[in-house]
């Protein structure tokens, strides 16, 4: 008998890989916070002494979900300003409050308050590119979560640089500074074509070579976007990029909402990866990305949720199946993007693209035990004819009922081990007061104030 | 001070008729089941005394939601098949599943298990189409849900009738024994253009007015309706049934995929009503109805999440979302659909479509107390800048905490006053035992067991 430290006894094990096929009754041993076997329960007791048994008898096990596109500091915005045209929202509302409220105490409870719902939903890692980079990954460290961090390049002031070569100098810090801890890594973020020079697009190169990291970049989310690129500089955005030696497997498109089929053939050369939005896409009407076609095409395809302003949650299994039918209606084709292939997609896809494969995306041993029970026991999801089935299309991801991360045992039966929500829920009251006055609701609050008043003496 | 039955003191109030406005720290009077009056908290406590007393210091109050096109006792087939063409999935796996199951027992297990799903999303109101609407009815009103119950008309044979003599038959059977519940409303449904000859459209036309009830009738849901339709009779389903007369106020076009701008003006002209299946109209790649066009017209729209078979849940706030989102991609506009619209279209215009809009759809005086309640106090749900955006872009139907029909209190904190979850699932399993043949995914369960033996030996 081989001592470990937890045996979790399901009723399905989904490993995603090496097969993405639905095991019955097995058991995934975990040691020292890595998974060190996947094997029918009747073997697991025969050969393994557990410290701690968890019986999981009407649920899935599966890897922890990947958001691979997360922006988690605008939790503070959720809902702030809705329907209304992007440079409305950008301008009049969202660029304003960041202006007046972004700082390091902001961030850090922003970032908790999306730490908390993704935990809560069962992601387990997210790729996050915003302001303060720094106190996210300490926040992250806090909560036990897996991030990968963005150092912002752009060329619009904020609190945390003033120009281009301020962002460099604060990403060189932050990177020099990293402090090792094995649930964080790092990327550069080039915001977007239209916020980022030829010149600081060569340097964001130099430093992903130079420190051995992803670049993370939204890429072609509006049509505006390339309208005004070719204007600017002559050639659609993603060509220039391209010219300018970006594009390899370190590099993530996210959105490419507007794609020509070359443009896909690109990305398959160069073996670049793609990060879909969908819910992000629809809200704000940038468009709808020829999901089919790239996956057709060989692409590595990660989903994310892009961050709360704009979603309005980070409902990672939402997105996933938003992503499963939204490519079925584009393509005319209901066999597309199937359960089996998004849940890879918002899995193993995810790891791919962050280059994290060879630790996280799927129950295989040696990899970290970064996995997630989701309880089908419910009247919501039954009867259960194949839980992948559930999974992809009709989960309610209050459903996740256990979260572990590198072997800790973070969410308990749906509850957090210690994360304090009360407590979090008075710091976002706290900033949102703040808020308040950039919100598109602001004014018609108040008049409605006035006319429930004018109803009802 | 008046006696009343019920004081709701809410938050939020969001009465959504006579204005769709938030009313803060506002009160519902309920007495005999009627809303008796919507005033300030502090007008409410000096003006009535009430039997209970119910306070929801977190939560916003509004009507319940109706779910405008549902196939309740498909519930059974949740998750069967998917990932399949139109034709597959149904000729090789529902078709086959309900000719050998639905009956009048598996009829009433399935309905019963949609309606505790509907109850538990602040559902209060169904359109249904399925066989056996008597035993519908019945559950109906014994788990105290408001339906409009339809009697299907079509020339594919069931248990439930073998042709359309039988079908027509059976609705003049079911609309004669009426059991005069004032929770029971009637339709009449002919399936759809293509499974319903032009004599038989005809006396749903005669059927519909002899019982002023409403006519509900999927049109235009794929692109092959309309090919086949203009082969068999040379014109445009659409224009076969306009032709035949049956368009008016008290016609519900289920699906419309695909509508030339023409027909859009029909359907105003004829002030026929629209019923919008985003979820299902994606999963199964019919199509993108053209909503912004159709509201535009000033055309009477309402959301309905068809059955569990190609939802596959029957969760409206996510169908209300998707409707918004779809629509601002579709036509381009991230302006269109607004929460405000969406929130109105998910209840009182279902209720106008169903021709219950005197008594359901919103929260005003004389109306039915069919209220639910919303609570935002999760950190899912914070910061709350405003009640309608969470409502529509980031609510989880969990978060309905209670539920009131015609003043009863079925949902209470989250918990059925009466309903037997347990139970229920225990015989929606012994249905599903029946129904595993059918699945798609039975096959591939079988060669897993053979693959994980296979690895594990």
């Amino acid at each position: 008998m081989k001592q470990v430290d937890i045996l979790l006894m399901a009723r399905w094990v989904l490993p995603i890989a090496p097969q993405n096929i639905v095991l019955e009754d097995h058991a995934v041993a975990i040691l020292d916070g890595r998974i060190i076997d996947v094997l029918p329960q009747s073997k697991a007791t025969a050969q393994y002494e557990a410290a701690k048994l968890v019986e999981l008898k009407e649920h899935v096990v599966m890897p922890g979900l990947i958001n691979a596109h997360a922006h988690t500091p605008m939790n503070l915005f959720r809902g702030l300003a809705d329907d209304l045209e992007l440079m409305d929202w950008l301008n009049n509302h969202i660029w304003p409050a960041e202006k007046a409220l972004i700082n390091e105490k902001s961030v850090e409870v922003g970032s908790r308050l999306a730490i908390a719902e993704m935990l809560r939903g069962g992601v387990t890692c997210f790729n996050d590119n915003y302001f303060f980079p720094d106190v996210t990954a300490r926040v992250a460290i806090e909560e036990g979560i897996r991030a990968s961090l963005g150092c912002v390049v752009m060329s619009v002031p904020t609190e945390w640089a003033s120009d281009e070569a301020g962002y460099f100098a604060k990403a060189r810090q932050t990177l020099e500074n990293q402090s090792g801890n094995p649930l964080i890594n790092w990327t550069v973020c080039p915001h977007a074509p239209y916020t980022v020079s030829d010149d600081s697009l060569k340097k964001v190169k130099a430093l992903s070579d130079e420190f051995n990291i992803p670049i993370h970049m939204h890429m072609h989310e509006t049509q505006f976007e390339i309208d005004s690129g070719i204007e600017q500089y002559g050639k659609r955005p993603f060509q220039r990029v391209y010219d300018l030696g970006l594009y390899s497997p370190r590099f993530m498109h996210v959105h490419v909402t507007q794609l020509t089929d070359q443009e896909i053939q690109i990305i398959a050369d160069t073996g670049s990866h793609v990060v879909h939005c969908p819910e992000s896409n629809l809200k704000l009407a940038s468009g709808f990305a020829p999901i089919a076609k790239i996956v057709d095409k060989g692409i590595n395809v990660a989903i994310g949720t892009d961050g709360a302003a704009s979603n309005n949650d980070l409902d990672m299994f939402g997105e996933l199946r938003l992503a499963s039918l939204l490519a079925k209606a584009v393509s005319g084709n209901p066999t597309t993007l199937s359960a089996t292939k998004v849940l890879e997609m918002a899995t193993i896809n995810g790891a791919k693209a962050l280059g994290i494969d060879h630790e996280v995306g799927s129950l295989e041993k040696g990899k970290a035990a970064d996995i997630i029970a989701i309880d089908l026991s419910s009247y919501l999801t039954q009867p259960v004819y194949n839980p992948i089935s559930h999974l992809a299309y009709c989960v309610n991801r209050l459903q996740v009922s256990d979260v572990w991360i590198a072997g800790k045992h973070l969410l308990v039966q749906g509850r957090f081990a210690h994360l304090d929500t009360q407590r979090l829920r008075e710091q976002a009251h706290y900033w949102a007061e703040k808020a308040q006055p950039f919100s598109s609701s602001a004014s018609k609050m108040k008049s409605n104030e006035e006319t429930s008043m004018a109803q009802t003496n």
